[in-house]
């Protein structure tokens, strides 16, 4: 479409890139910008470019942050006896929502999966090896939140292979049914965890 | 969510405004960009904002542009006697797409609606009596091209009555198009089909 000018043609372009933003919602959202005020499209511009001027790597528990270590693992008031092992920054995000989980985090920066080439050596595994030797007094539990997927429960299972030398109690997140659901749409294998996880009433 | 580092949550925040993009999506595009390379976000970055430093109105279609006139009005294999009258930029798109026009356009900027306050004094309805007073000579038809709702045809009838003093052959699209539905959706047979069967208003 050459007969759209260049940088609206760019734009549309850069948008369709996006996940789950195909070529008509980027179009759709070009000329909506371009009906806003130009001081909306500045700060969205901006905003974009600050993620890269600003945005560093917790050195730390990997998760992102603009100082470091970040605003988790320098908060006094958190517990560092306790460590939760999550894929992405996504994840600490969504606990952090719930607003009752007062240990830190470790990023991995995703899940083991020979399928994608992704091996031990990818993520931050020696990282959070490292971590542990090193506070080996303080730890006191080790909470594995990877996902409940193939990846996420092969990444957790070699993590507990590694972390059972160092005597700390290894947990993870229970799986059972989610609430709000029914147990008529509940999969199978879903159906088999809430029964073999149930609790005592 | 003050645990997220401010220019995150600022991004979040500033796609969040963007229509069809709720919070949830806005987190995921921040999130993705975070794991793009800062290449990748630059070039977004600065698509966006050169979007307010180049893109213009061109002073005679009053389409969106870089250069003035417009790439279309200014395009001397472009058939200045027909006239194609549509609400948005996107409207113009859409027609181009389908590349069986040569004739020029003139982009309204919305249709009349009364309900939403949108006068005919809000359009580029005096500018399009203009353009036609002073290429009486020239055009020879004004396609009316508004969406094939009620605010569009409400637009149309009322430019058809203005036209009409001068003498020159207005048509509108045929209504191949679905009543109700908007023209940037249209599907580009639909739209081809429209323009063949265009008639005499």
């Amino acid at each position: 479409m050459d007969i759209l000018p260049e940088s609206i043609q760019n734009l549309i372009e850069e948008l369709s890139d996006l996940p789950g933003i195909g070529p008509k919602t980027a179009e759709r959202l070009t000329f909506y910008l371009l009906k806003e005020s130009p001081e909306k499209r500045r700060s969205l511009g901006k905003a974009i470019l600050e993620l890269t001027e600003k945005v560093k790597i917790c050195s730390s528990c990997y998760n992102l942050t603009e100082g470091d270590p970040c605003a988790i693992c320098s908060n006094p008031k958190r517990d560092p006896s306790q460590i939760c092992v999550v894929e992405e920054p996504l994840d600490v995000l969504a606990l952090e929502k719930i607003g009752s989980y007062l240990g830190l985090y470790h990023v991995l920066g995703g899940a083991i999966s020979p399928v994608e080439g992704i091996g031990p050596e990818n993520l931050k595994i020696r990282e959070l090896i490292e971590r542990i030797k090193n506070n080996k007094d303080k730890i006191k539990e080790i909470i594995l939140a990877t996902n409940p997927n193939l990846e996420g429960e092969a990444t957790a299972m070699y993590l507990a292979n590694l972390i059972k030398p160092y005597n700390i109690k290894v947990t993870r997140l229970a799986r059972g049914l989610p609430t709000g659901a029914s147990l008529e749409y509940a999969d199978e294998i879903t159906l088999q965890r809430a029964l073999e996880g149930r609790q005592e009433y």
